[in-house]
């Protein structure tokens, strides 16, 4: 089994760090990071960061197992890692987000099918059995799906509603489902800045197959927005600090912070908050609105950096040092529409000009 | 290029998540986690997590290229991450122990041979280099050793002391060393509770090829100890919260308690503060002390969990729920002993009884 993608288009390192990629170069991956920028080695022993956007499996015998290797991986970790599941519960804007939206399609839920991806906990399934599911399938391809989702179903007295498919979306059959079809998919597919680890494609193709043509998706649209920032605060700890001999014992480190610039500091910061304060622009709309009902997985598949362009007006002065990349999703009501639609944003700007 | 090791010992899982092993079975590692549980898949298909201490390199022919493939991945990290090195040299008592302790050795280090293994920055060469060492080797495979090291050693106005060496510190060669020797070894080797990800065998192998009769290793010895903990706040967020369906939006959520406790709670948590109102009893030494100038490889290599036996006794009441692992390391003075020993150390209980 081996860990042999190769590269979908060539590739010109921008860092020291990174590995220059031939367009159809074949390389060994040594991690895969959840930055989107995995350690990679050239047949000629080289050792780099290489983006994973630019990476495509090989199409060799062995490429089921691959995936399913992959697959594996990424579910063992939801089935033994109770961390992810808890930051969920714990984030009350995106569960109370889903729950309203899921009441506002009550009419639609109540006696249908429902079918929840990537159910984890169950909380999406639960809030639809609640609402009077005739049926809510809770597909949970971890090791949660196996044990502790059934258990929990059957604990909150669903379990003659809730079914939980202990399987990838993917292997989910129509004799699963049955001949009728989804009458509401929901799912919390969304990663990083939306796209990092995200499994909406999974959601898309489930939706092919299954929901049925006057059905829901929730959430209803996605959109990826931008905006140029000022980070002094961050710029000073990382950056500057090497420019500062009192912090460093009286010595001249500014080679690393040629290296900081060069290397860390061009990569995705996860975990910096962002405010208003920040802003030297109002964040634009760079990606989407994508409809969830008829977007197809090409559309949402990473292109080529050369597709993307975004012109930047500053508004404001002050030193740019990145740009911050956030999401919303829109879960639209029904329509003659009963209610305002509820939308779930990261916005760090609440009032775009 | 295989990542393909085996078992030492039969190992049985204790948790869910776990895969037993038989002695000698070879399996796939698919992730190397910093907490020592790899995530591992048996010829069968089974993917689950194995505790690194229980596995070994398969000797085949491909066994080099697989520990250089290790190495460069771990190169290269602290080569193109600057985080590592910032974080070092933001902790003063540590940096500051390192010079305290070289200044306790000046008599031998001015005119003398150092070498410095794992250099990074140069933090410690550019210290010993002050105080007047003929010679520092600033060891450091990482790309920082290529560029970046010499560069702040040439702007510290100390390009004719140190010599970097670009290489693992297995490769460094009796020429690139001469024939006197070393006279002080330093390296800041410490890893997570000692022993992750140590570089200690390193250190001890250039020890035995290099470092004359008479010569100094700092720091001097290294101990690891541990206590039984109450860590009710963790155990409360963690734990408990499972148990709390006002919490979990009205829903019942305890089979998700019961994987809590059977999987990530079992797992070592890396970045907990422990304070001295967390003990139930004061520390013991449970490993060492390690004369790191006597110590050899085979003595700190991590044995099979049975040889460890740790007998407590609680010295107050509260609720165990795991106990906290630290060390320390000391810096011996010269003798005859011109000043007091200076130690640095990570016991959250600074009285022990």
């Amino acid at each position: 089994m081996g860990d042999l993608p190769y590269a979908k288009w060539e590739y010109q390192a921008q860092r020291d760090c990174e590995l220059d990629l031939a367009a159809g170069e074949i390389l060994t991956v040594l991690e895969r990071r959840s930055s989107g920028w995995w350690i990679g080695q050239l047949a000629n022993g080289d050792v780099g960061e290489v983006p994973r956007t630019f990476l495509g499996d090989v199409p060799a015998s062995g490429e089921d197992d691959e995936v399913h290797a992959q697959d594996d991986e990424y579910f063992h970790e939801y089935g033994c890692n109770t961390n992810v599941h808890h930051q969920m519960l714990k984030d009350i804007p995106r569960c109370t987000a889903y729950r309203d939206a899921l009441r506002l399609h009550a009419d639609k839920i109540r006696g249908g099918i429902v079918m929840d991806v990537g159910a984890g906990t169950g909380i999406l399934s639960l809030f639809a059995a609640q609402l009077g599911a005739k049926r809510v399938f809770a597909v949970e391809a971890s090791d949660l799906g196996e044990a502790v989702l059934p258990e929990v179903v059957q604990r909150n007295g669903f379990g003659a509603v809730v079914e939980v498919l202990h399987k990838r979306a993917e292997d989910v059959t129509a004799a699963d489902v049955g001949r009728a079809g989804v009458d509401v998919l929901v799912s919390e597919w969304m990663g990083t800045a939306l796209v990092f680890e995200s499994m909406a494609s999974s959601v898309l193709r489930v939706r092919d197959r299954f929901l049925k043509p006057d059905g829901v998706v929730l959430p209803s649209s996605a959109s990826i927005y931008a905006a140029p920032v000022d980070v002094s605060a961050l710029w000073a700890e990382r950056v500057e600090f090497w420019a500062n001999p009192k912090d460093l014992f009286g010595f001249d480190m500014v080679p690393m912070l040629q290296l900081e610039l060069e290397s860390s500091f061009r990569q995705p910061v996860l975990s910096h908050p962002i405010n208003e304060s920040n802003l030297l622009a109002a964040p634009e709309r760079v990606c989407g609105p994508f409809d969830m009902r008829t977007v197809t997985v090409e559309e949402i598949e990473v292109r080529e950096p050369s597709e993307h362009h975004w012109e930047v007006t500053f508004e404001k002065g002050g030193n740019c040092h990145g740009c911050v990349v956030f999401f919303d999703v829109a879960f639209d009501a029904p329509n003659p529409n009963p209610n305002p639609d509820l939308n779930a944003n990261s916005n760090p700007n609440p009032n775009p000009n």
